[in-house]
C-alpha cells in the first residue's frame, strides 16, 4: 500500500518474484468507469472504490486457498483496508511504502504513460490514514534493500509451529530453535493455572530469542508459513480431537498437523481419515527420548501420508538423534497409525526393560548389596549389556540425599500412562503372546495396591531370603536372557501387526531408529539392526540362539532360587516360561482342546488329519 | 367375530376378564348414521361400514402399543377383516363364534333392547364368508367351556421364544420344553446351509412336540405371548445388533430381549440404552454350562432392568441348575452389562483352571505317567480338589480310540472365543493385575504358533526332563495353591469392576450361582460362598491363608524343578510370582518411579511425605 508513485508496482513485482508467489496490481482491477474518472483528473469517491476493493478482497481470498500472493493497492483509508482484508484479516500482511509529498511528487513527474495525474497526489496525502498494523518501509532506500527489509520482516513468520508446552513440547522447541528453525510456540491460557506459558518459556532460554510465543490460536496459526506445519504435543486422548477442532477454522488446505503424543494407533487412523476430508494432512508420530532426548535429539517415528511427511522431514530429521553412521533416528515408518503403533510397542518393551532392571536390583539387594554396590554391579555390566536404561538406573542407585540413598525414599507405586496398557490390549486383540509386557504392566498394577500389600504382608509370613546363592554374573546372564526374549516379543508384535494391517514395516529400519535418542537404545538394539536384515524372527538367528542357549542355565538358576526364596521376579520367570513354550513342539493345548470339545462341543483338529477338519467326540 | 346374536359380546367380555386385557364392543363405535339405518331395519352397505372398520382398526393398533385387547365385531367378509387387521395382521387372532341360522335366530328372538332386527339375520348369513385363519367355536357349548377352549387355543402362543439354534440354543430349548414351558424356536434360513433347522430339531426330540418351529421372524414373534420374551443365542458381536434390528419392527412395547451369548459387557450397556429408547427391555445374561449344562441346568447370570428380570425369572430360574440347598443357580446380578461381565470373568477363571490342569498333566507326563495313570492320579484328587473340570479331564485321559488314547491325537492349537481375551483387556483397562488369566490366554496364543514352535524346537536344544523329583501330592498342592490365587484374581476383578461402575455386586451370591451348572463349579467355589459373606478379599480369610501357606512350599518345589528341567508351567509359576508380589510390603516399583522421573520427569511420591505431593529430581 501507499500513495500513487510510492513504487508499489515495482516493489510488489520484485517481492513476488523473490517469494515465488503471484503478483497482482490492484489498479488492473479497476472498473472502466473508475479508470475514466481518474483519466479525467477526477478523484474517486468511496462509492467508486467499494466494488473495486471487494474485487481485490475476493482475489486475495481465492489466492489464499492455494498459497499466497502479493497485491498492490493504495489502500489509503483504514476502512479500505478493512474491506480488502475482510474475513482474512489475520492472514493479511500490510507493507506500507512511505515517503514525503515532495519525494513522491518528484517520482510521479518522472513517470510516463500513467493515468494518474500528479495533481491528485495532494488529495491522496490528505486521505492517507497511516496504518499501525503495517510494516512501514521508507522509499528512500534502494529497491533491493526494500525487498531485503520486507523479507526480513516477513520471515518473522515461522517455519514450524509447536502446540503445547509440556515437558516434551518445551524440549522439542529448544531443539528446533537450536537447529536454526524459526518456530512459533503455543500454549493455551488458563486463568491462574497456565498464564503466559509460551512467553515465559521464550524469556527463559536465549535460543528462543527468534521464536514467537502465543496463547491465541488464531495468531499462532497466522504466524506460520504455508503449508503450515503444526506439531501437537498435548495429552493423548480426547484433547487431541478438541485441539484439532480448535485449529481447523484457521487452517488452509494442505496444512500439516503432526501428533507427537502417545496417541492410540487406531485413533490416529481415524483422525487421518477425518482430516483428509478437510484437506488437511495428518502425521501421527511416536517421539521417544524423554525430556532430555527431546532436547538433544529424540527417536522419531512418523507415519501417515508419505507425501506430507516429505514436507516435514527436514525438520524432524534434523532435530532427531543420529545413529552411529550419522543417519537420523527418524524414518517414515508406514501408513495409518503405524508410527504410533511402534511407539506403543517401544514403550511396552521399555516397561519390560525397566521391570527387569527393578527385578535384578531386588535380587542384588537380597544378596546384601546396598545401592552403591548395586550401582557398581550395574556399572560393570555396561561392557556387555550397555543400554540407556542401564546407565540411568546406575545413576539412580548412586544418587544420595544427605547420607541416604534417594531411591529408598521413593514410594513404591509405579505410574503408567497408557502405552503399556495399550500394548497388552493390542497383543490380546492381535493374538500375539506378549507375555513380558503384560507381566511388567501387571507388576505396576500390583505396586498400586500398596495398602492391600501391607495388609497381606502381615497376614502371610515371608520366607528368609538369605539362602540365595548366586553370582552377579549369573544374574547378568539371566537379565540378558530375558532382554532377548523381550525384544523377540516386541518385534513379533510389530511384525504381526504389520502383516495383519498391511503396513509393510521394515523391522531393521525400526531397530535402527531405536539405536539412539530413544529410551530403549542399547547395544542389543544395534545388533538387531543387522539381524533383522536377514530374518523377522530373532530366535532364528544363529548368534542369538547361541547366546540364549548360553545364558539359559543362569536364568533357570536365578529364577528357581528366587522362587525358593520368595523373591518376586515375574518378568525374569516369564522369559523362561515363554522360551519353553515357544520351543515346545507339542504343547499341552491338546488337553485344552479336548476340554473345550467336552463341555462346549467346540470340536478339535487331529494330528493325523492334515485336512484341518473339525472333529467332535462324545467323551462321556 | 360372527353374525349378530352369536354371543360375541358375552364371550368377549368373559374372555377379556380372563386374560386381564381391555374389552371393546365394535357396535359401540358405529357412527350415528349407521345406528339409525339399522334401527330403521336397513342393512348397512360396505360404504357404511368402511369408516367404522377403520375406527376399529385404529383402536386395535393403539391397544397393541400398550398390551392387547378383545374387540368384538361381526366382521363377516374377508375384506372387512382385512381392514380390521390392516398393518397388524400377524398380531391379530380371530375367534369365530359359529352356529346355525336357527340357533342364532332363536337367541335373537330372546333378546331385548338390541337395535338389530331379526329380519336382517338372513342377509348376515348370506354375507358371511367363513374365515380360514380364525379359530372356529361352536356356540352350542356353554360360555365357560367356550372361554376354556379359546384360551386353550390362544395358549398355542408360546410363553418364551428362543432365537438361534446352535449348540447352546438347542440345549436351552430342550431344557425349557422339559420343564413344561411352551416355547417358540427360531433359526434363520440360509440356502443350502441352514434349511429347516428349527423344524428338523423339533422333529428330532419328543420333548419338543409342543414347541413351535420357525424360520420366519414375523411368524416367530407373532407366536409369542405379550410381553414377549425372546432369548437370543446367536454369535456375540455385530450379529446381535443385526438380529435386534430384524426383530424391532415386529415387537411391541415392553417386550423383553434376552441376550444369552458371550457379549461384551460394554456393548450390553449400549444395547440396553438403545432399546430403552424403543420401549423394549434388554437383559444381558451370562449362561455357563456348555452343551450339557444348558440342557440339564446351566448357571445363569442375568443383568439389566430389574423389573424386566422379574418377568423372565420364572423361566430362567426353573431351567437353571440348583445349588446344594435347592436354590436356583440364577440370580439377578446387577445393572447394565454386569451379568455379562461376570460371565466374562467366569470364562477367564475357566481358562486358568483348564491351563492349570494342562500344566499338571504335563508334569505328570514328564514323571512318566501315561494317560491312564494321569487319569488315575486326577481321580484320586477328587477327594480334596473336586471340580467339574477335574472330572472331565479325568474322563478325557481315560478315553481311548482303539488301543490309543484319544487325547494324544489332538492337534495342540487351542481355540479361544473372545472371553479370555476380553478378560485380559478388561484387567488392563481397569488396572487390575489378572496375571493368571493373561498367562492362560497367552499360552493358547503360543499354542497357535505351531509352525514356529516346530521350527524353534529344532533350533533350540531342550534339556532332559527325567530329573524331576516330585510326588503327585506335591503336584496336587501346587495345583490347589494356584487355584486359590486364580479365584482370588477373578473375584478381585469383579470387585474392582463393581466399585468402579457402581454395580454393587454380591460376591457370595455370584460364587453361589457358580456352585452348580457352570464350568468352574467346584468344592472350592462352595467354600467361597461362605468366605465372601465375611470378606471381599479371600486372601484375608484365615483358613485360606493357612491353606496357601501350607501349599506354597510344594508349589515352589514343583515350579522351580520344572524350570530347571525345561518344563513349561507358566500359570503355576505366575501364581507364585503373584503371591510374592501382592504380599510384598515394599516392591521394586520405587526403582520404576525413579527411572520414569529420570527420563520423563514423571515425578514420584515419597515415603516420608504423606501429603502425596509430586517430587522431581534432577538425577544427573
Amino acid at each position: 500500500m501507499g500513495v500513487s508513485g510510492c513504487g508499489k508496482s515495482t516493489i510488489g513485482k520484485l517481492l513476488a518474484r523473490e517469494l515465488d508467489i503471484p503478483f497482482f496490481d490492484g489498479d488492473d482491477f479497476h472498473p472502466e468507469s473508475n479508470i475514466k474518472k481518474m483519466s479525467n483528473g477526477q478523484a474517486l469517491n468511496d462509492e467508486d472504490r467499494q466494488g473495486w476493493l471487494q474485487t481485490l478482497n475476493n482475489l486475495a481470498i481465492k489466492q489464499l486457498t492455494k498459497n499466497s500472493c502479493v497485491i498492490v493497492c493504495s489502500a489509503l483509508k483504514q476502512k479500505y483496508r478493512e474491506t480488502l482484508s475482510h474475513t482474512i484479516k489475520e492472514k493479511t500482511k500490510w507493507v506500507h511504502l512511505s515517503g514525503s509529498f515532495e519525494q513522491v511528487l518528484k517520482r510521479l513527474n518522472n513517470r510516463e504513460g500513467h493515468f494518474m495525474p500528479a495533481e491528485l497526489l495532494k488529495s491522496q496525502f490528505e486521505t492517507l490514514e497511516t496504518p499501525d498494523e503495517a510494516m512501514k518501509i521508507d522509499i528512500k532506500i534502494t529497491p533491493e534493500n526494500i525487498i531485503k527489509k520486507i523479507k526480513q520482516e516477513l520471515m518473522k513468520t515461522s517455519e514450524f509451529g509447536l502446540f503445547g508446552l509440556g515437558v516434551m513440547g518445551k524440549s522439542l522447541c529448544r531443539n528446533l530453535a537450536n537447529n536454526g528453525f524459526k518456530i512459533s510456540m503455543f500454549n493455551r491460557h488458563v486463568n491462574d493455572v497456565e498464564v503466559d506459558v509460551a512467553k515465559n518459556f521464550k524469556a527463559e532460554y536465549p535460543e528462543l530469542a527468534q521464536a514467537e510465543a502465543y496463547d491465541d490460536i488464531a495468531a499462532f496459526v497466522n504466524s506460520l508459513q504455508q503449508p503450515r506445519r503444526i506439531m501437537l504435543m498435548v495429552n493423548a486422548g480426547k484433547t487431541i480431537d478438541y485441539v484439532i477442532e480448535d485449529l481447523l477454522p484457521h487452517l488452509s488446505k494442505n496444512d500439516i498437523i503432526i501428533d507427537g503424543g502417545n496417541s492410540n494407533y487406531k485413533k490416529t487412523k481415524q483422525r487421518n481419515e477425518y482430516l483428509k476430508t478437510k484437506g488437511i494432512h495428518f502425521i501421527g508420530t511416536g517421539v521417544s527420548g524423554g525430556e532430555e532426548g527431546a532436547l538433544k535429539g529424540p527417536s522419531i517415528m512418523p507415519s501417515g501420508d508419505k507425501e506430507a511427511y516429505k514436507k516435514i522431514a527436514p525438520f524432524l530429521e534434523t532435530i532427531s538423534a543420529k545413529d552411529k553412521n550419522g543417519l537420523p533416528c527418524c524414518t517414515y515408518v508406514g501408513p495409518e497409525g503405524s508410527g504410533q503403533f511402534i511407539k506403543m510397542v517401544h514403550n511396552g518393551v521399555e516397561y519390560v526393560e525397566m521391570q527387569l532392571l527393578a527385578e535384578v536390583a531386588t535380587i542384588l539387594e537380597s544378596l546384601g548389596q546396598n545401592p552403591d554396590a548395586i550401582a557398581n554391579t550395574l556399572n560393570n555390566w555396561k561392557a556387555t549389556a550397555d543400554s540407556y536404561l542401564l546407565e540411568i538406573t546406575t545413576a539412580i542407585f548412586q544418587k544420595k540425599e544427605g547420607d541416604d540413598w534417594l531411591v529408598n525414599k521413593i514410594l513404591d507405586k509405579a505410574g503408567n500412562k497408557g502405552t503399556g496398557n495399550w500394548t497388552t490390549i493390542a497383543s490380546a486383540e492381535l493374538g500375539v503372546p506378549s507375555t513380558l509386557i503384560a507381566s511388567a504392566l501387571f507388576s505396576r498394577y500390583i505396586s498400586f495396591y500398596k495398602e492391600e500389600r501391607l495388609q497381606l504382608n502381615k497376614l502371610f509370613e515371608k520366607g528368609n531370603t538369605s539362602q540365595l546363592n548366586l553370582t552377579t554374573n549369573e544374574i547378568l546372564e539371566a537379565y540378558q536372557f530375558a532382554r532377548i526374549i523381550n525384544h523377540y516379543q516386541g518385534f513379533k508384535l510389530i511384525a504381526e501387526a504389520s502383516n495383519k494391517m498391511d503396513w509393510d514395516l521394515n523391522l531393521s529400519e525400526i531397530a535402527r531408529i531405536w539405536t539412539n535418542g530413544c529410551i530403549i537404545r542399547s547395544t542389543l538394539m544395534e545388533e538387531l539392526v543387522v539381524v533383522f536384515k536377514q530374518t523377522s524372527n530373532i530366535l532364528t538367528n544363529t548368534e542369538l540362539i547361541n547366546t540364549v542357549i548360553k545364558y539359559k542355565p543362569a536364568a533357570k538358576k536365578v529364577v528357581s532360587q528366587c522362587i525358593l526364596n520368595d523373591v518376586a521376579t515375574p518378568a525374569l520367570a516369564e522369559a523362561i516360561q515363554f522360551l519353553n513354550g515357544i520351543t515346545t513342539a507339542y504343547t499341552s493345548a491338546n488337553i485344552i482342546q479336548a476340554q473345550r470339545d467336552y463341555f462346549g462341543a467346540h470340536t478339535y483338529q487331529r494330528l493325523d488329519d492334515a485336512s484341518g477338519k473339525s472333529h467332535h467326540t462324545n467323551w462321556n
